[in-house]
């Protein structure tokens, strides 16, 4: 349907889109959106510890405890379309393969906006590699010769969502959205990350968090907009506006 | 009016908010705004050297010659208000006073958001000077113990308009305005600079080459949203949203 | 006595030490390490937004209030000497005196660390002159020639404590302290500041996060110290060792 | 000829020479330089919308339209050579053949000064890409054990020239070149560009802003060297001088 | 034996680990620390411009003769164990084999800290893609899955050690390590590299002027603790510690 | 006589002209400039802790000392002209009387350039205060309404000499000089710094490796120019130029 609105996630490993940004995920979909999310790896190889710690453990069955906690928890948060591409992880290899699928989920989704990982993290090169590889793939669905005939892709905004220690990373958000309304579907999501469950509260702590700086930024000591519980995003591109806010 | 909005651009001398963001200033009155600019100084001393060329020149005189372009092009903008603080130029006069004068002004205005200079401008101190300065008297403006009784401020976004040099300020733009409907008042209140004609078609440069900036940041190559002449903003300030742009 | 080791906190208002340091304080006087807080100010105009909302109040009783706080959650947390300098706040008046003033506690304190605010805060200016006013003042307590025969001041560490908005204020830790030892003397001091009970879960969810950073930091997905709360700070000087750690 | 003055521009895509530094080419050019120009695509698939628009173009009829545009504004500005490497757009195909073909390219050419795109670009990842190509190959044509026997490479400047949007690439200008003498060729190989006619006074109006940068930065308010167009370029490496200037 | 402590240098080229981090190693040795020095090539393309000049030079002599100084270094710094990866340098060969490589070597290793170069130089593209190499490897090595059933790494430090133009490199030392008691060592293991007689002295200034920075930062005008040679690092990533220094 | 050329070196302290700019000063005085350096205060506090360990040391003879030591070397460098502001350090007293007295010498001077400290320093506040002075005194030099009559300031180059520990005050030179021909006249100068001769070595291995940087970045391996010792530099504003270099 032409007017329909979509949005795309382009996750390095399983499990990034439901911490960094579950609530804008679930937030989008009761907007209106259709939400797609890709999934580069499963996380199979660096973000499993505790299924390794399991005796007999193999590749296989590591993906796909992970693929079904990922399933359910974008199911949890409605996610629209979720795709494995099962890139591999520590390291993604994202070759000119990749980059071909990954131009074709694009074209085909028409996002109106983008998401991805922080331009720089020296704990994990597959996410910095990840938003590389975002702004890549963006640049060539935006070309009038790739596959010729196709719908190229418009100009849409790369939103850099929260890394796990956003100082480190010269991550800076610059605009917070609340997402107190879809508040229980996001917990929901993180309780299916069965292998992580040291993160449940951190991530709950930091959604509390920037729901104070949300309040802060919108009203400061006169008392702002209410809100329980928010996400913070760095836009990459700048905006185009009618009115200032 | 409760619900008149409101907004304040604190110009370090008094042509700046012409050049800088005449066209926000225009706009934002058409869409229904009260505009209040704050000219801190003539540019008396600093930016009048056409004037000082002329025989026999005093302080009052130069002074009184750009308090009238500056009326002028404030009535071409149909700004609501201009007030002029002459707290001298070349170096600006920011004491405790200034401060003062200018909180008040914060406080009676209550603006939705506020706009000034780049946060550094090595060519021309007075203009970062007053950055702080409007980043200090905002920051008193919103303290409950300052003339108690008062209605404090809230958190207004401040928006640090265009440069002469942007690159060498390190100033960022990230958000362009379309000012296209109000390009004619623009135009009209930058000729009432009359001291500084050698800006006039640079600035209608600028202006035509932001409106390229908006075209392809709200469209790219798949064709953008048609703006023949933009503005460009940095917000310092996170944003605080209900649904990504 | 000679081998007493000092540390001197200088916080803007009453109480910016208790939420950005209150752990590194009890925790180094439990080291045997006597702390001086320096307050430069009560934060009565700027900070004390819920007493100004009653009837009747006055500014005298807003600083004795909010020194009691103060007073209360530096008992808390063993604080060796709390100093009131009464600067006023919003705006901060750091002048030629207050410097001499704080010159003097500083050579007297004769600090191994020191401790302020971050570099930037466009939200609240007072805060990054206060850090400006640190570096001023640890420079002339170097100086042979200020105050000749007094015993000058070494090359202490200042670290800087973390901001309310981290990213905003371009603040990057680099130093994370395990604080779980005196955690429960950190929130009874929090618990002292009634006037801003909104934040206590704010810093206790800090206090855990950064628990996890530590964990990650010392020991990665294979298992870190074991830490449940945390403090961070960013060192501004190169630290001399005699083995990396 | 021994003393022949050489200088080498490495271009990502058929047409940013023209725009970016046309006016160095043909200013260099009759100053008694070689210049040689190095396409390393047509930007045939990503920067040829207007052609794909048509019916039933091919990828070798772009590539053949842009090669004759690119001939023809090499031409125009009186470029000593062009070569057209043909690695494929959107992305450019940076292997380790396209490397020994630049490398040779620059140990043939032994240039003065180099020069190529903005170290960082989100819009359009073959330019960065590109830069980093250049220091690479730059690097292997010092190398005395690469191809022993040949004339290694001195230690030429890199000249990055100007981006589409300089403040979101990072790029800080800091060198100013007069083009006034040259500008007639530079408009004149802007209007070789038949397929980007919407860019021809885009950089117009760059290259006259440029020049009043370049009469402030010579002169400030007393009135510097006259100049009516400009480029803008920003040096990688630092300069080694036998006087101040 | 379990409480061995180990560390790990990763250089790009033989030489770097002598100049820049030699008094880092021969310290640590003596510390009892087990050293493993990598190096990704043996600089014989890029950095061997004497031997080169000699008449009949060919790629495997000049990598023995490399060879042999750098294992001679190591010897003077008492190196428990140098690896050379023969990847080819001008440019390395840093692919997927290399990458496996170099985890069996941070594994078998499981060094307490690693060690390499900073992460921009336009001079030298192989110093900034061994950082990047480095940080990939170190994140593999951390993966439960990578090679089930080894032992997995903690989160040792990464110390990028000094540059040849500090500042060019964006690099930033936070710690200065005293090599007085190795300077003899590090001295003898400099002569050893006859190739680059150029740079004795370089690097003998650099450990002077480096113990100068170490008595500063130790106590300033008041005196610091007595350094006749230091060497300075960058850590990466933050330090954990229980009492502030 | 109109066509001598001038330069105006601002030094906070007696002796930092000395160190930092030296070389710079002795080769354009040979080359014809008239040289003023003028310094805001002799050190006397806070860098002469010589002096001030000897018995009964005033502040007064501390002044005398330091003046004859700054003559002293200024002779040696064959100095023009120095001026001795006394306006106090640690810190300095930099309010409008010593505004108006350096507007005064600059306009007098008429510069062709300017040189001073680094922007940031967290050692030392007076030395950025100084930079930020020099700029904003820049400025005023160039307003024609201050003290209209007289000639005003053109657009000289502010250069930033180098400060103790470059990499810690984010300076980055983006020039080296070659001062081989006049180094014994610097060394003769560093030598009447009788209370600082910690520093003579420093300084004198600061410009044998400046000398190295300065041959790496004209010639690279290839063999660069010549230089024994060399000072380097960043310039603060861009260049103009008629041809790139």
């Amino acid at each position: 349907m032409a007017d329909k609105k979509t949005a795309l996630v382009i996750s390095a490993h399983a499990a990034d889109f439901v911490w960094r940004c579950g609530g804008a995920i679930a937030l989008h979909q009761e907007l209106g959106y259709d939400v797609t999310v890709a999934c580069l790896s499963y996380g199979e190889r660096g973000e499993s510890a505790k299924l390794w710690k399991q005796d007999g453990m193999t590749l296989d069955r590591v993906k796909k405890v992970r693929q079904e906690e990922a399933q359910a928890a974008a199911d949890a948060l409605g996610v629209n379309d979720i795709r494995f591409l099962d890139l591999g992880d520590y390291p993604l290899r994202l070759d000119r393969d990749a980059q071909d699928q990954m131009v074709d989920i694009i074209r085909e989704v028409q996002p109106k906006w983008m998401m991805s990982h922080s331009r720089w993290d020296p704990y994990n090169t597959d996410h910095m590699n990840t938003t590389q590889f975002a702004l890549e793939c963006r640049m060539i669905a935006q070309a009038w010769g790739h596959n010729p005939g196709e719908k190229v892709l418009g100009a849409p905004q790369l939103y850099l969502f929260e890394p796990h220690q956003t100082e480190q990373m010269g991550w800076k958000p610059n605009v917070f959205l609340d997402i107190t309304p879809v508040w229980d579907k996001k917990r929901a999501a993180i309780e299916c990350m069965q292998g992580q469950e040291h993160l449940w509260d951190f991530y709950t702590n930091v959604a509390e968090n920037r729901g104070n700086h949300f309040r802060r930024n919108s009203g400061g000591m006169a008392g702002g907009r209410k809100s329980e519980y928010a996400e913070g995003f760095e836009m990459i591109f700048p905006q185009t506006v009618d009115e200032l806010a």
